[in-house]
């Protein structure tokens, strides 16, 4: 057991180890009225010279237990009072909150704490907003997260600082925290519903904690101190994890991402998975697994992850993105003589009739095409590949569409949404790749089709 | 529960995803006469022939149990002769073992038990060690390393191979093996002291997993693939670490090990940590942070880390190593005309007089030097410093023999071991550094005493 003065010193190591407190701030600090937010509002107003800090004082009134919240709030108000902190008082509709949103009540009360901190500290330009979290609240954090199922993180427990909140409190145990009470005459709020043992987090407090005191007296600090080395491993393999995602982001993907797989394979394994458990960050331990397989032994294939998302690998490439609608099916006319922008298909594309053409000076590239006009058989359209679709590649023999772009190792999700130039009689270009042996340009042309793509995003992948 | 079929289809997923098992092994196979070891044998026996394995059984009698320990060999006999597997059976006084190294009995039985089984695996020329651990066992190994305190490695739990040791049955849960042995009308020796809750693990084992179970009831599972993550983790973490190492040791530092403080500090935290404790693996987490913060804040000093080990950082550098006796306070009488080896000192000498020498012949450098005979008060001797130790160095003004060596930035625990060559009145030599200022050659010299270093090798420091 430590006493006040030692219990203030503690809290001081905390701040300096995780650079909590700049001089100068402003500090929204959350207030229960329980235990740990009464201690903590207690200390921060001892520092408040030393650090230079203008303290504020935040309640939430959950108005989850009738008469005892608002006591709860009362409480709050007069202890602010006392030591002339202004107080922010919320109330909230956590009940109802929590039935919209489909939460447990614990999550829904979370949750809207969380955004009315943050809303208030906004609101009073508070630079930080300190909570009272403790040593034990970290330890049964990690406990049941090791139970629940998790990766390293997890077992990373709270952390010490976040964005905004700084949790000074952090390395200190329960039992002090209650000392220190009894020590400067402090009382505090019963929040009953902590004792509630269906609540896991309580079942961990009261039923498993105290029994595994028995083979670690020590049990709160060994896990605080565990924390703290699985804190920096966790961070440092985050940073290693985001350079690899940038390196193998392969770009033109949106909305899904592509990977390349050979760069991919090129990393260790402990690193390929926080990869996907980055990218796919709701994604459970088999699904990541299956993924991981899938890469190394390079199959060809699609792997539902959920109901939208998916992981398909080919030529090299693993995409992981969503399942959207199937590709429009019609044919849209595109008129000569003018732009037309479709939007569904992302692209703008004109078609020309020109009499006279000087073919050194139009730019036959990816973006254009020229067609000899009296072989064609107006009018034209832009569609999406259709089953038994054929083509007649320049230069070469009729094929099945399909084969062509397995030949050209066109990717299957980029198979599927690649608009295709046609004429009544059927393909003449595959936009951006081959163009048909039909309609050539030869000394006898006389009039030119000149079909140009002005735009092209990069389009969701239809379907798998 | 899980049939037959699929118990042992299980079990070759494991083998084949950690590559337990090559063809043709010879394997030997630890067997307690417990239901794992049982379930064990019997699956390695239907593998036999897929595998091409050749299969050996280990039993040791830790003569614990009076007759039931008997009783066991007794049965694991019988079961082996069944299957036609040759058995080996050992005995082993295990509670002699434990008093003489000061041991528990369980950690006593476990080393005695890993040392016969590796023995015995050379003798029969074993390729390797098949051990029944499962899934159960490996989360209590992590709960329990949780509990006393560990970082990710303890977290890792028991690793499906290591060395020799492999696990197949590291993924299956103890009602499966169970529902296995009922399925194969299978028997089993019952160890009683798997009862005792005064054993941490059973503690574990029979009190909290039953609790924690009621929160998740995959809780082995969870465990199991939490588990098969984190060793990934953990394991790249240390190539990393090991990387570092080759990187930041400083060569001729022998036999402590001395760290580049301004590389080292270029690393992440996390790395440095993983590099302390990797160098230092009996140290506790205090100590490490202790190291650590020396090394950022840079401070000169030395840290007590054991009863013989220290920290020691100067001159950008941090020296890890054992306190060694104090050093030999006596001077070592050396004679001229002959080459004298100390090997307290590990160092070789040789004093010559010359009357005539060709100073451009004689190669001053760090390992000779010349003086003027005449000047000199013979005897010579070779010594450590002592204090009180007072030096004129070559062009300079008398000072303390320490600040001479300070203002050459030597390391304090090289100064306490430097030898110097004197004379009666005085220090001639810091060896390898400067001489005194006194007998200088000069035109009138007429004799010379010619001093090299013919071998030095890096001494172990006297004492911090």
């Amino acid at each position: 057991m430590v006493g006040q003065d030692s219990l203030i010193n503690r809290v001081k190591k905390t701040i300096k180890k995780y650079a909590l407190l700049k001089p100068k701030s402003r500090i929204l600090i959350g207030v229960s009225g329980g235990p740990d937010s009464i201690c903590l509002l207690h200390i921060l107003n001892q520092l408040k010279d030393e650090y230079k800090l203008q303290l504020f004082a935040f309640h939430l009134n959950h108005q989850l237990r009738g008469k005892e919240s608002d006591e709860d709030e009362k409480f709050v108000k007069q202890f602010c009072q006392k030591l002339k902190i202004p107080c922010q008082i919320k109330r909230a509709k956590v009940r109802k909150y929590a039935k919209q949103k489909k939460l447990s009540l614990e999550q829904a009360a979370r949750e809207v704490r969380y955004q009315l901190l943050e809303q208030t500290r906004k609101r009073l330009r508070c630079d930080g907003i300190a909570l009272g979290h403790n040593a034990n609240d970290n330890a049964e954090t990690v406990i049941l997260n090791l139970v629940r199922g998790t990766g390293l993180t997890g077992l990373c427990g709270i952390p010490p600082i976040r964005d905004r909140i700084i949790r000074p409190l952090l390395e200190i145990e329960r039992d002090e925290i209650m000392q220190y009470l009894i020590n400067n005459k402090l009382t505090y709020r019963v929040d009953k519903t902590n004792r509630n043992p269906k609540i896991p987090r309580n079942f961990i407090r009261t039923k498993i904690i105290p029994q595994l005191k028995k083979l670690n007296p020590r049990l709160i600090e060994t896990i605080s101190k565990l924390s703290n080395i699985l804190r920096q491993e966790d961070s440092y393999l985050n940073g290693l994890t985001d350079n690899v995602i940038e390196q193998i982001r392969k770009e033109r993907s949106k909305p899904g991402i592509t990977l390349d797989n050979k760069l991919f394979l090129s990393y260790n394994l402990a690193l390929r998975r926080r990869v996907l458990k980055s990218l796919l960050p709701t994604l459970g331990y088999d699904k990541i697994e299956q993924i991981l397989k899938m890469s190394e032994e390079k199959t060809v294939g699609t792997i539902q992850l959920t109901k939208d998302l998916f992981a398909r690998q080919e030529y090299d490439r693993i995409y992981l993105g969503k399942k959207v609608p199937i590709p429009i099916n019609q044919a849209i006319p595109i008129p000569i003589g003018k732009s037309s922008l479709i939007k569904d298909m992302g692209i703008e594309i004109e078609v020309k009739l020109k009499s006279k053409i000087d073919l050194n000076s139009v730019k036959v590239d990816k973006n254009t095409e020229v067609f000899d006009y009296s072989e064609l058989a107006p009018p034209f359209y832009l569609r999406y590949r259709r089953p038994g679709d054929r083509f007649i590649p320049f230069g070469g023999q009729e094929k099945k569409l399909k084969e062509v772009l397995i030949d050209d190792k066109i990717p299957r999700r980029v198979r599927l949404c690649l608009p295709l130039f046609c004429d009544t009689k059927g393909i003449l270009w595959i936009l951006g790749g081959r163009r048909s042996a039909r309609a050539p340009i030869t000394p006898k042309t006389k009039r030119f089709l000149l079909v140009r793509i002005k735009q092209w995003k990069d389009q969701t992948p239809r379907t798998v």
